[in-house]
């Protein structure tokens, strides 16, 4: 008989784009009705009080009959991609992207008039990971990223995100400029970018109708190929000495003010 | 003659809050005057072309007689903090750290009334370092920390901040809920808080007068101790799932709605 070989496999790895860390993130997986193929949780301790967040996950893994495994924090840190796992690490199955026109589709066929919001080369893992709560808790109908030189949706965009990822539709181009185009000619899009330079004041400006929002990325801004498809180019006015925002936070600026406007 | 024995000290290690780390943090604390004791840059290599910002550095640090030091990319990569030095990390003097009277008195010698941002036990240097990049840009007066249980101003902060740690003063105090007493008490201050559960909504405040933004904890939001030395709890209406906006994007939109009010 052959001596058995250690198998060169981990059973408990799986790929990366494949899991989601964090309780929140989690649970939110779960509230949304996500596929889940397996729990990794920290294994608990004698006489320690369950954290209640944890303690619903559990619940709810067992009503749908996740299997959870129970693991040493070792293990887990070495499943983590995060390194911010809070001892719940899920095995899910990849985010979807969704069309460009099928977000459209849907929301005209609620008898509304789409918001969506365009992220130009965005690189940071947090700023996607904040622009999607932004987007979730604004009422974004879905946001676009281009498919090369841009971060996608990962396990860190997903713990960033905070569950935002569960809920809000991600499309991805291969071309930002020929997408803005399409959505000017072909659904009659009013494109606002935001630039420095801008001459349309983020407060006055009119977000009514059909709108995309695009926002730069973080070091460089919108590319000029980009910026040349806005129709409004937006300014935050500025009294500091660096006058420099994170992207994720002038985004939250002004996705605000354009919901906001919306409603008057 | 005895052998020479290795220095067990490398003084190329300098104490980890007293480094700034890439190219706009350096050049934005040289612009701002600071005092910088020494710069290690990533040595040039034939042919390349330098740099425009890390000429701006060089030429500055030449005539203000600033000892470079050009060294590898591994020796830059051990002293690093942030592990995104970008090929510039600077020893600095401390970031010093001011008082609120101070900030205060400054303000109202000006004619003006000073607006605050008060950060109740944030944890986060990335957030930290973008709410320094509000406040400058926002134009802020003054940022409050506490002593305890809070992250300070160490290099990440800076190379989050982007430059703005070197104009915002920043002040830190033992606890946060007997200074917003005082503010209110013997300074006149209106003290906004933002939660989940306020009833004003943050665009319908008056933001007029001496005021002070309280941003809560990451997790958790304000303390409870602390939420009870507001006058105003503000909420920013949500559309979504998980609504939940990250400190540093709240923060963003409550502080440029605030300073839009004051101007109205």
């Amino acid at each position: 008989m052959s001596k058995e070989r250690p198998s060169r496999r981990n059973t408990d790895v799986v790929p990366a784009n494949d899991r989601l860390e964090g309780r929140n993130s989690v649970l939110e997986a779960l509230k949304a009705g996500r596929e889940i193929n397996k729990l990794w949780v920290l294994e608990s301790k004698d006489g320690k009080k369950p954290d209640p967040v944890l303690s619903r996950i559990l619940n709810e893994a067992d009503k749908r009959k996740i299997p959870v495994v129970r693991s040493r924090r070792d293990a887990l840190d070495r499943i983590s991609q995060t390194h911010n796992h809070q001892g719940v690490i899920a095995a899910v199955a990849s985010h979807e992207y969704v069309a460009v026109e099928d977000i459209i589709e849907k929301v005209r066929s609620e008898d509304r008039d789409p918001v969506l919001v365009v992220l130009d080369e965005l690189k940071d893992a947090y700023n996607l990971g904040s622009i999607l709560r932004i987007a979730d808790a604004a009422g974004v109908d879905g946001v676009i990223i281009p498919k090369h030189r841009s971060i996608g949706l990962d396990s860190v965009v997903a713990k960033a995100s905070a569950g935002a990822i569960e809920y809000v539709p991600v499309a991805r181009v291969t071309n930002v400029a020929a997408t803005l185009r399409d959505l000017k000619e072909k659904h009659g899009f009013w494109v606002f970018g935001t630039a420095a330079e801008g001459q349309t004041p983020y407060d006055k400006a009119d977000y009514k109708g059909s709108i995309a929002i695009v926002i730069g990325s973080e070091g460089e801004g919108m590319r000029d190929i980009v910026r040349k498809e806005c129709d409004y180019l937006l300014s935050i006015p500025m009294a500091g000495n660096v006058n420099s925002l994170n992207a994720a936070v002038a985004a939250g600026i002004v996705i605000f003010e354009a919901v906001k406007g919306r409603m008057n």
